[in-house]
């Protein structure tokens, strides 16, 4: 029987509930802003005893679904202010789906200023004081897990960014090959942290597994809804030898690359950082080009980057990554970029918040754009140690900005932009805009239709309207459990939808369409996360992208971004 | 004739405008709300292009009224994101009346980047380049310009702080003696900077002085006026011995000193740290225990405080730095807070915000409570060198707490509380919550009445009316450029407010009522302010205190606050 299982902090118990008849059908973003909406103060302070750190698996995670293993956590976000969620791979959430946990609720603060570790198991939740791991990474942390659960344990931990409670410490989730995935945006690891939990163990064996109600039809469109996705072009000739990083050339090429904190839409070193390279270097050096993060993928965007010895750098190198350490702090080499990626993975910290905060700090004159080496220092002793000068950055972008008295900082609601420039892109700047996330390119992914030309990206007709669809379409697969890549092939193959509604079904055993899913249940989270940013005192004016979009025209499209605050506003009319 | 002086730093051009009919009774903080609210965007990042930073004399300002030249600067802050109106004394407000300047207004950023002086005489206004000041503490440049312009010159200027663009940066007042008052709160220090405007010069020689439309009613008006503060017993007994220090013995009786960053309403050292000690030790060492800040002062609240030497440390050492800097920061030494007193003057820093910030620091555990030697340590070659601890701590007390992690943060909209803990005195409290200006004790100064029995601290009823009664005399107060203890005698003297009006009509040719000036005014201020803060994002779930507030009793009256959303909410119907 699927279970909420709610841990206080406070008193240290943990209780086993029934899970409500209002949560049964929800689960991943769609579950886990439910509860904070339910349960969480919206004026109470991220970091304080009144907010909740919420874990539920996607409806379909733990399933034998294809590339259905996602995770999402939730809290009010010591970001932005407002409700977050963020997906993560790895394994974690399968594993907790099949131990039947629906939703892992974390409430309160100890009493004690002590470290806990959780464990989860088949006999439940437990609650343990932890003391060897503390001030480590979370590459350490993993290792220690492993030795003691074996190489198919799940773990959520947090590094000394989450330990020093830095507003964009990620919560990392171990992959199937003891790498880091993360839940990157938002801060959530230093929730985790203000609860003193610095992991939680999760060891599958002897689960019950995830029950479906109606098995052999979640077989059969389980395997049509695989077929779909392995023939899909963009993920058989992009996303699996390239990964995400395939997006560099392409965005480069349609001049909304990042550059020098975004006042350039090109980079010209983008070939020295690109998808292509990065293929290339791998395979010359011995590294795995494709990989996957989870049992079940048939993506395979991951890749294992080595150093030149072929030892293993980094796994998950993202474009996000590579076009703001790469294009917006103009750090034009592969390997002080997967060098850094690997620090920040095991500090435990969002990359792309913290990209777009070293860029600011490059203005600033703290350090001069381009210099990889001082941006490795900047992450070993002065983020790794909580210095004063690590902590501004570990607080993101925003709060560099608001140190150093800098304009130039991309960021909406205090969360950072990822690497595309919304002037050449409109729909993906109305994402930015109005997501209840903060800046974020996850929460409504306009690019692709823009580069599919679907829409003319420097136009702002239909904008509104393409974000809004996305943004449903976005909130609905984050409560799927579906990775997000799954929208390319929803997109191209007619039969991709039906299957995905019919294995969503015979999981419930429900009769729902394609409509009910998407648009009702998209509707109904991103209206949810609305109505607790506007009671957490996130209001339309928070709806802005900083002003020099407006002002300063990006070459080489010349495009700026101009919405009127009505055009935005009525982004919220459905 | 008056008129509005409207400085451009994009193009480097000055031109004077007639006052335009609706601003023409204006003055003071009515003055500068309005133009904020009229001119400047609500969502505008405050260091960018489209803010404006105003300077308005009160509507007495200049003229022979006792206690009448206060200035008011206004903009939108970059402490709150809200609109802003500091007033503070010196002798700059009752000059740029004399010269006929009913407003400042200075807009744009310059496109060098280079730093800039204004200088203001009868002959107009120029914009010059400044190149030896830079860098350079006020008492600097001060020395520099009365080098220049003689013993009567007014300046207003930026230190370190607000080069540097801190959040909490004053814009610094020279006294008639050389000394240093301050714009403190809400960083309007770090707006001036991001204009680059070091200094603001002003030679008075040659101004036609204000006009004043009825001379003889003004005169026969303003006696009674002056007679009515001289009498005031807690004028006469309080603050000419005393000045405002005269609260560290009283709030700590009363159980409402903010001792160790609001934990306890009580200092055990309290008498190490009061005004009568200061009184004692001033005495004997040979400074003076009673000061004017301005000519036509007859309240003598200000005094100069001396080293073992005779030396002068500082002048104008008031309740709220010696209340936080001693009781919330336990600095139990007079000579070390008089010496960050001067620091905090001569870098040009909030001393509310920055003691909040410290108690901050040393919940965090980055020095120890009641360490004063690290406090000057940290003010000397932290906060005036801009490093990284010092920017953080420069930007104020929210941002400590957002770095650091911490929960237990005395503000509210991002702005410090003063050192009255509210919940022993819940109208303050209020004021705190709903001020446009983010906590603010000289908004609505509930304390007063409190104090004077008038309602019991303790208890909710009656606060919310009190707090809004107290806001809306503040606001008009704030506009007439009186000084906020004018409401002492306005409060006890029945003659007071009636000569006050006839002053007010008098200058201006009116015929209003008292109703109109208080009310009227007050309200509209207020009002204004709201719908700026409203429109900027500031909400009324901003209107709150910090958690703890209401999750800790404080001792030793055991009171928490108590008062729910709908409660606070219900002070903006009027």
């Amino acid at each position: 029987m699927d279970k909420i299982v709610r841990v206080n902090m406070f008193d240290l118990r943990v209780s086993i509930e029934e899970v409500p008849a209002t949560w049964a059908q929800y689960g991943g973003r769609a579950l886990t802003s439910t509860i904070v909406a339910a349960e969480v103060v919206p004026t109470c302070h991220p970091l304080g005893p009144d907010n909740k750190l919420v874990f539920a698996p996607g409806m379909l995670t733990g399933t034998t679904a294809v590339n259905a293993g996602r995770l999402s956590a939730g809290a009010k976000s010591p970001l932005t202010g407002g409700i977050k969620e963020s997906s993560a791979g790895g394994i974690a959430g399968q594993i907790l789906a099949r131990l039947g946990i629906k939703a892992l609720i974390i409430e309160g603060v100890p009493q004690q200023d002590c470290w806990y570790r959780i464990h989860v198991d088949k006999d439940g939740v437990e609650i343990q004081e932890e003391i060897n791991l503390i001030g480590k990474g979370n590459y350490a942390v993993f290792k220690a897990v492993e030795a003691e659960l074996g190489k198919k344990c799940g773990c959520l931990s947090i590094g000394p960014a989450g330990e020093f409670r830095m507003a964009a410490a990620n919560i990392s989730v171990r992959d199937k090959d003891g790498g880091v995935r993360s839940h990157g945006r938002g801060g959530l690891g230093a929730v985790m942290g203000s609860k003193k939990i610095k992991l939680i163990s999760i060891d599958e064996t002897g689960s019950e597994g995830v029950k479906v109600a109606d098995p052999e039809k979640f077989s059969a469109a389980g395997k049509i809804f695989a077929k779909s996705l392995v023939n899909q072009p963009g993920i058989e000739y992009g996303m699996k030898p390239l990964g995400t990083s395939m997006l560099v050339n392409i965005i480069h090429g349609y001049g909304a690359l990042p550059t020098r904190n975004f006042r350039d839409g090109q980079y010209a070193k983008h070939d020295m950082v690109s998808g292509e390279t990065m293929r290339e270097t791998i395979i010359a050096r011995g590294g795995q080009p494709s990989h996957t993060c989870q049992p079940g993928c048939v993506i395979h965007c991951s890749q294992v980057y080595p150093d030149k010895d072929g030892k293993t750098v980094t796994s998950g190198l993202e474009y996000e990554t590579l076009g703001l350490l790469g294009a917006a702090c103009e750090i034009d080499s592969l390997d002080r970029i997967a060098e850094a990626d690997r620090i920040l993975d095991d500090i435990g910290l969002d990359s792309i918040d913290t990209a777009v905060g070293i860029a600011v700090l490059m203005d600033a004159g703290v350090l001069p754009f381009g210099d990889g080496d001082s941006v490795l220092r900047l992450l070993k002793d002065e983020v790794a140690k909580g210095t004063p000068l690590g902590r501004i950055l570990g607080c993101g972008a925003a709060t560099v900005g608001k140190v150093y008295g800098m304009t130039r900082v991309a960021a909406v609601k205090g969360q950072a932009l990822p690497a595309y420039d919304p002037r050449p892109i409109k729909g993906i700047g109305i994402t930015y805009a109005t997501s209840p996330m903060g800046a974020d390119h996850t929460a409504g992914y306009a690019v692709g239709p823009t580069l599919a030309g679907v829409i003319d990206g420097h136009q702002k007709k239909g904008q509104v309207e393409l974000s809004r669809h996305c943004q449903h379409v976005s909130a609905a697969l984050d409560s799927f459990g579906v990775c997000t890549f799954v929208d390319m092939a929803v997109g191209s193959d007619l039969e991709c939808l039906p299957a995905l509604v019919n294995m969503l079904n015979a999981r419930f055993g429900a009769s729902k369409t394609a409509e009910d899913y998407l648009l009702g249940l998209g509707s109904y989270v991103l209206k949810t996360e609305h109505r607790f940013n506007i009671n957490a005192g996130l209001t339309s004016p928070q709806d802005r992208l900083p002003e020099f979009f407006s002002a300063e025209t990006l070459p080489p499209s010349n495009t700026v971004w101009d919405f009127s605050d009505q055009e935005i506003a009525a982004f919220w009319n459905f």
